[in-house]
């Protein structure tokens, strides 16, 4: 499978795909034609014809998809065949909510530790099942646990500070959720979600 | 203030935008050159001067930016001087990150109230200082109180059911962390945050 010149936009359409045909699965559904997932995604038949294609073309004349195999076919791209450790830096409230969410180990997603500065503010030392260390001991964590992604959690300056730590020790990807953007080498990939932006852009649109 | 002919993509950075000149303003810096800016945000000049130019040309040769009126002037554009009512639907743990986060109120996003479909598992009718009713009473409380935008934080099929719900209640926003699309009349605005979709891409990127 060769996924040059996929562009961008069409990538950041995979997981919906992804999560589409995995619906569908989970309602039975073995094939499905082009206007059909058309009408169910809100995108045109042409649009999804074409996005499909680059990955094989696997649909056929008067037959349609096959969704189980588009499915794996999309997961592989993803890269969800694989499996990932995952460490969370923080241990609040929305890293509680992301690390209790069991959708993300369902996709090979596993979170192995959680790092807080003050981790004695926690009743014991594992949250929701995972263990909870001092950050002091991140940089040795690291060195030993081979680790894919780290979830930060934990405020702008904080997040800016531990992200060099993180970079030495081998971490492939950073899932951003503090109010900063980070510098990394062209080695690490930085995935940001800010809440706060997104939340701009509701009251933008709200307003317009 | 005429805002159309912007694209959509200049809309998405102007949160991002703001952010930095935010940072500038609480670093005592007055004005910056586009160069400046360019460097910190990992933009080049002339996107800035091109982007900013919709907005009034604030920049001036050889003087740069007011920060402190492009900031206001780009807050004016994302709504952002008006305030906001909301409602969380949900209590659980992102509900509660999301609600304890007072950035949102500082910006005029005020949360006036969360609802659980069981809240009697929390231990009492307050969330982090928000009132807690059960979900039962939502279509009553909206026909009360006038609402702008309402936070999703429940499981997809139940986010569905509670859309048509905020619809009639007369909510404008939807700001919807379900693992869903939402159907809503054109009235209505949704902007997702779908994590599972964010974490697909940087599992993408960490594998291409």
């Amino acid at each position: 499978m060769e996924n040059k010149g996929i562009s961008k936009a069409v990538i950041n359409r995979l997981p919906r795909y992804y999560r589409y045909l995995g619906m569908l699965l989970d309602q039975g559904v073995d094939r499905i034609s082009s206007g059909e997932l058309s009408r169910r995604m809100n995108l045109t038949a042409s649009q999804i014809r074409q996005d499909l294609n680059l990955f094989g073309g696997f649909g056929q004349q008067g037959y349609g998809y096959n969704v189980r195999k588009l499915y794996d076919e999309i997961g592989k791209i993803l890269g969800l065949d694989c499996s990932y450790s995952l460490v969370v830096i923080g241990a609040g409230k929305l890293a509680q909510a992301i690390s209790g969410y069991f959708g993300f180990e369902k996709r090979g997603f596993k979170i192995e530790a959680m790092f807080d500065r003050d981790p004695d503010k926690h009743k014991n030392d594992v949250v929701g099942g995972i263990p909870l260390y001092p950050l002091s001991d991140l940089k040795a964590y690291l060195s030993e646990h081979v680790t894919d992604i780290a979830v930060i959690t934990i405020p702008a300056e904080a997040a800016r500070e531990v992200t060099d730590c993180l970079v030495e020790g081998g971490v492939r990807g950073i899932w951003n959720f503090a109010h900063t953007d980070l510098d990394v080498p062209d080695s690490v990939t930085v995935q940001s979600v800010h809440l706060s932006e997104s939340l701009m852009q509701l009251s933008y649109k709200i307003n317009h």
